[in-house]
């Protein structure tokens, strides 16, 4: 039998200048940047920036780019409406798949072809949160709340995800999410949109294929496991007894392990920081329960001599976007909040590489193992005479 | 510099039992039968059975299923209001790409996993059409014209984009068109589908992200660019000179050459068939005009010594799908009517493959050539110090 590159694991497709898993030392790098320095001194609107140009910007160049951003935030009154006409039961992550392509029927972007990637980047970073927050508002049969200009891309969210303004602690809890998730290299759903734009899709197209790409449980939905797996768990002191009871079944624990970090993935700890914080303010026992899931799991483990087990950054996303009163079935769209600007990133490379080797449309090779009798392959035969 | 698998050229990544192209005896089979057999005796409603069946339906399985597809075609009336609340110049493609992720919200199919997806599968080869013919109608003000459960696939798309019935010539010249490009492996567009797919993401998901990869001018956008070709060189006379003259000037002659064929591509020569029959009918020059433009291109590229070059299936759909009377614009729409049968089919094939090697998430690598300096990477320096 042929090998075959199942999964395209560890299999060079492209070069990229955005992000870098250093798996050994478990690091991730944006743009040259270590994603943990940024989580100290920047914030998400500068990622973004850093992200699409590759360098940080100035002054003016952030106060430009930010203008830009919030001026892009309200979505069309026509999709307004037409979100309306929805089924209330539909999921957000459907809802933004459909919407983000809907966005190439609304604008007409003007200039080079990059200038319009560029803007149209900007364009679905402002937009998808709001699509994400006015659909949280229409399921429940509530007004849409229009984006906030003087509020932080953070803290507008929040703000229009439930009418109240956060104060600047939850605030920059969200903004350190959303820097910690923006970019993360060739995983299935960057992929998607590569894939997509390497037939010279628009990046709306792209995106949405990407958005499709994060909605799949292997892929986006971990989180959402996470969550209902503490809520199952209930009690800081059922934790050890649970973990033990699901591993001697031979499940997995969610949240847990991760295919490319060898050891502790940076993000997971930022995030374990903050769902400590948020445990301290809010008084809830989230982050108690998910320390003991990880403990539990990382000495079972142990004990069985296995390779040391790590978690990823699901196991503590999970608990701070409870705590931030985040819908759980808004996990995965919160995600895409994020991502999108890596997505946009990618696209913008995939489409204008300057280096060799650039990009080429992607046709991969199958092995066929199907019938093919004869030179003609199968009889065909006249339908009243088959079984 | 690291050899890269740039575009996946040749790389096989996965076993498939839905379709091989023979690119040196210049066969393209379906399920070990070979396509021109089934333009022959087949029909497209039969061909869409063996590529999800994996065998041609006897004569219950056959009415089964047609009576399902015939069920399936009329889209839900919200959709239809939203799709008025569109900008009347939206591109065909940007409106199906939305439509096709917004059946999600819009379905609750029952059953396994599979038989879900089986079920996705009918209601999108019956709805695609639908949407198509629908955003024709409303974006010239028209109402759409609800299907008419009397006639077949082919037979009832035309009659829903202009309200005529076709006569049986027609009527086959089209579904014959269907069966040719129900599937060709992985391209572009079916890799899309099969990646989004491989995160778990459900069937609605991965064939939006497919019509976005379809959508790009490297893919199906290409016998758009043929028929402008005809247009411009308008009549037979002209082509020699037209030809001549573009590849002096170093341009590539639209529906000329394929990547995987080194021979003729089957396909082309049953649509050179059918546009010269139309041709026939309608009394227009097009398949003289394409025609010279085929020999011209092969005549020069002989002299030049190059290798043999032989159209591909765009050159004469163009033709084909014009006299039809189907606007240029939705040339692409029309490939994933019958596309949308072989997406369906590999999406399945990609979630419930039963023998190894099984497919997993699509998760390739990427070589990083961009900054990283220094163990911390490069330096975070604060704004007001940015140049």
């Amino acid at each position: 039998m042929e090998t075959k590159n199942i999964g395209l694991r560890n299999i060079p497709i492209a070069d990229t200048k955005i992000s870098l898993i250093d798996g050994e030392k478990g690091k991730l790098i944006y743009r040259g940047f270590d994603v943990l320095d940024l989580t100290k001194n920047s914030n998400f609107e500068e990622c973004c920036f850093l992200l699409l140009h590759d360098h940080l910007p100035n002054r003016i160049e952030f106060n430009e780019f930010t203008t830009k951003l919030k001026e892009a935030r309200a979505i069309p009154e026509q999709m307004q409406k037409n979100m309306k006409n929805w089924r209330k039961n539909a999921h957000p992550m459907d809802v933004l798949q459909a919407f983000v392509a809907a966005l190439a029927g609304y604008y007409d972007e003007q200039g080079s072809e990059k200038e319009i990637s560029q803007q149209r980047a900007i364009n679905l970073i402002s937009k998808v949160p709001t699509i994400i927050a006015s659909w949280e508002r229409v399921r429940n049969d509530k007004e849409p709340i229009q984006p906030d200009p003087e509020l932080s891309h953070a803290s507008n969210f929040l703000y229009m995800l439930t009418g109240n303004k956060p104060d600047k602690e939850m605030e920059r809890v969200f903004d350190v999410c959303l820097i910690l998730h923006a970019d993360h290299t060739f995983n299935a759903s960057t992929f998607a949109a590569r894939e997509v734009a390497s037939t010279r899709a628009h990046m709306y197209s792209a995106v949405s294929a990407a958005v499709g790409a994060l909605s799949g449980e292997l892929h986006g939905g971990a989180n959402y496991e996470v969550m209902k797996m503490l809520l199952d768990i209930k009690d800081e002191n059922n934790a050890t007894n649970w973990v033990k009871s699901r591993i001697e079944k031979g499940d997995r624990i969610m949240g847990m392990g991760h295919a490319v970090y060898k050891t502790v993935d940076p993000r997971s700890m930022v995030l374990k920081g903050l769902s400590k914080k948020l445990s301290e303010k809010t008084g809830l026992p989230w982050y108690n329960i998910t320390k003991k899931v990880e403990e539990t799991t990382s000495e079972i483990m142990k004990n069985r001599k296995e390779r040391d087990i790590f978690p990823n950054v699901d196991l503590y996303s999970a608990s701070v976007y409870y705590m931030l009163n985040i819908p759980m079935d808004l996990n995965t769209p919160i995600f895409a909040i994020s991502r999108v600007s890596g997505w946009a990133a990618h696209v913008i490379e995939e489409k204008f590489a300057e280096a060799a080797p650039k990009p080429m449309l992607y046709r991969p090779k199958a092995t066929y193992v199907g019938k093919y009798e004869g030179p003609q392959g199968c009889n065909y035969i006249p339908i009243e005479e088959r079984k």
